[in-house]
């Protein structure tokens, strides 16, 4: 297997590298490739030390079987269809290409079989909409969900390294701010990226587009806020649904018992006991009648939310999903 | 007036003597009770220096026009009925009364009509109810709000002085975890007060219930989740809410921005913004169509929240509303 990563120097790019070692995914030629801001740093995989290059228009014009992107919607835009013209699948982590009629939008374990023969762009969902999918899926093909509502508490390293660095240096004392739109030492915020003309936000149009084609159903009806809170890994949310089937709540747990890489749960449910696991943690199932419910779910937002689910893309297509 | 004060060195208690010098109700006489603990502190009101002395089973014994609680439930249960029983207006800040029938719960922009002529008890509202049905009542009388799905925010200082030590200790570096059930530095916790048998929290299902008996309606159907975050002052909240009646998104707004003590807005979104003010401040209203919307709230928890309703409560019965 011949491997690009591109990003790799970010947040998601490192998480995907470890990734790639837990799984034993040991390419023959593995190249990594940033922007020149980072170029030339060395970075370990499989023990050995590879140099960073820098993104050039002629960088991926290779024989590479995959190329994972994590650099952001600009450079997908621009170099992931030049690897995918040159026989590459690519896996991209940015928003890029998501909504994309032509493209799969894929959580291996909800619509991992449209990978089976598919070459190509194959796009990696937000974060958050990860781990909400993960956790309603199949609560929705059982008892059709007609109506999601979602609060978010969204960890800074959803905004890369550099959300981290912020409140890092906020909590020493700092009073700049560049990332986020507010201060968010001791703070919370309740925008992710641009409010659109609908006054929803970027993250939670996201949530609402991005949960439609993964599960395949245009009518749920989804009612985000997305909030980004003090945090530095792990993502949480506050779900409620209703349902057009009536349920026993024990009828839900048997599907969230039944879901692949969800864990439900009593005990973990805050996002620094569950930062660097691969699983997404459920708990506060709860109801009042037999048509709506609520419940909390917490992920790493890096691994779940991005490099693990990139990761299980390429292992699953690999495989010959 | 002769006024006393229980609880008087507590988060809320001080906070309650700060609003009535801001209001310049300067009582002919004022008491401080606190526990054994405190006793013995001294305070400052209205330029004069007052001793804290310990509350005893007479204490109260005396002709109190008003007597403001904010010790605890337990000790709201024992003295507040004795207080009563002297002829005091009661004013409490706990959870004790606030479901007797007999009580009347007040929010005094909504229902301040139930404190003309009344004499003994009045309940104040948990603070994450009042900062939500100041947004929503007008909403409410308007267009009948069906369902309401809230996911709180809410501050350290809700779990009183102790939840602020607790936070900037582990902030400088301490392990140690006595008031939050988990860390809450840089972590976020879906869990405040008792899980009760029906897996909702005891705050929670004061939310539930505290928003029907002051909006008077018990047919609004609620479905909170209540989470404790790493902020100083001041409760956030993600509002979801399905009306009866059709509106169109400016109706809204008119109906919030002729809300008394709120704001619509869409600067001052956040806690620390906000922190210090006595008001709500709603922003991100939205919709997707006529019968279902969302909106954002802000307020600091310890004076909306508790002290600001209190002196409201007790300014509003002065006044002889």
């Amino acid at each position: 297997m011949k491997l690009a990563v591109v990003g790799a120097t970010g947040e998601v790019g490192r998480m995907m590298l470890k990734k790639l070692e837990e799984e034993a995914i040991t390419p023959e030629e593995i190249d990594l490739f940033s922007s020149s801001r980072s170029a030339g740093s060395l970075m370990k995989f499989a023990g050995k030390s590879i140099e960073v290059r820098e993104l050039r228009e002629d960088s991926l014009r290779r024989d590479y079987d995959y190329v994972l992107f994590s650099a952001g919607a600009s450079v997908s835009k621009t170099f992931a269809p030049l690897a995918a013209s040159c026989g590459a699948v690519v896996i991209d982590n940015s928003s890029a290409f998501r909504q994309s009629e032509e493209i799969p939008l894929v959580v291996p374990e909800i619509n991992g079989c449209l990978l089976k023969g598919y070459r190509g762009i194959v796009a990696n969902p937000n974060c958050s909409t990860i781990q909400m999918v993960l956790s309603l899926h199949k609560i929705h093909r059982r008892f059709d969900l007609k109506t999601i509502v979602v609060s978010t508490y969204q960890a800074v390293s959803g905004a890369g390294n550099r959300g981290i660095v912020e409140l890092e240096r906020q909590e020493a004392g700092s009073q700049d701010q560049a990332v986020f739109v507010r201060k968010i030492h001791r703070n919370v915020v309740p925008v992710i990226g641009d409010i659109l003309e609908n006054s929803f936000s970027a993250e939670e149009m996201k949530m609402i587009n991005e949960t439609r084609k993964i599960l395949g159903d245009s009518k749920v009806s989804i009612w985000p806020t997305t909030v980004r809170v003090p945090v530095a890994h792990g993502h949480s949310e506050a779900v409620f649904c209703e349902t057009e089937k009536p349920f026993e709540l024990e009828e839900l747990k048997e599907e969230l018992r039944a879901s692949e890489d969800v864990v439900l749960t009593d005990e973990r449910f805050t996002p620094v006991e569950i930062a660097g696991s691969d699983l997404v943690y459920v708990s506060r199932v709860r109801s009042f009648d037999s048509h709506r419910f609520l419940l909390w779910n917490v992920a790493d937002n890096i691994r779940v939310g991005a490099a693990t689910n990139a990761v299980r893309i390429l292992k699953m297509h690999a495989g010959g999903a």
